[in-house]
């Protein structure tokens, strides 16, 4: 059994987002994105099979989407989407995400 | 985009573990299990190829493995393992855990 505890491996940083890897295998990529409020992971999308999830662990933003759709992102919420298709996450307070990968990019 | 909230679709069940299925597709399967304090995923494996991430949304417990081996649990813990090795978790509070399984079984 490997773990790793978010809160005490990763932090903010007002320079940008603070990104923490914290799974890389043949089945599945997991990272941990931290945002401070204002920061964005801008819509962006990879031309592959496989879909990733964005679980918002604490904080409140939006979901991007194509053509400038949006979804409000809070605590609990989990998008899934394919990784062909656009997404992305602007963050309205600090906030905190796990995103899971798969197959692994 | 397709999302979903957690603490809004789910909630706790004394009688048993409280199961919502996030998402099942070729790539991963994820689920939403809550735990009332003192229920428990029993130890377990499959014998198959791939991972499971247990990350721990909320609440206190400890993470079960093979021959009586624990590891605490604690909100922000996201634990790795392979399918194939055993795992489970008991609560020690009202517990709610993400589970992401790749590939989905």
């Amino acid at each position: 059994m490997k773990k790793i505890n978010l809160y005490a491996e990763s932090g903010f940083d007002d320079k940008g987002l603070k990104r923490l890897l914290v799974n890389d295998s043949p089945y599945f990529k997991i990272l941990n994105f931290n945002f401070r409020a204002g920061q964005e992971l801008p819509v962006h999308a990879h031309n592959l099979d496989g879909q990733i999830s964005l679980a918002v662990l604490e904080g409140r933003g939006e979901f991007l989407g194509a053509d400038g759709t949006t979804l409000m992102a809070e605590a609990g919420d989990v998008l899934v989407c394919d990784i062909s298709k656009p997404y992305g996450l602007k963050a309205h307070t600090d906030l905190r995400l796990l995103v899971t990968i798969a197959p692994p990019i």
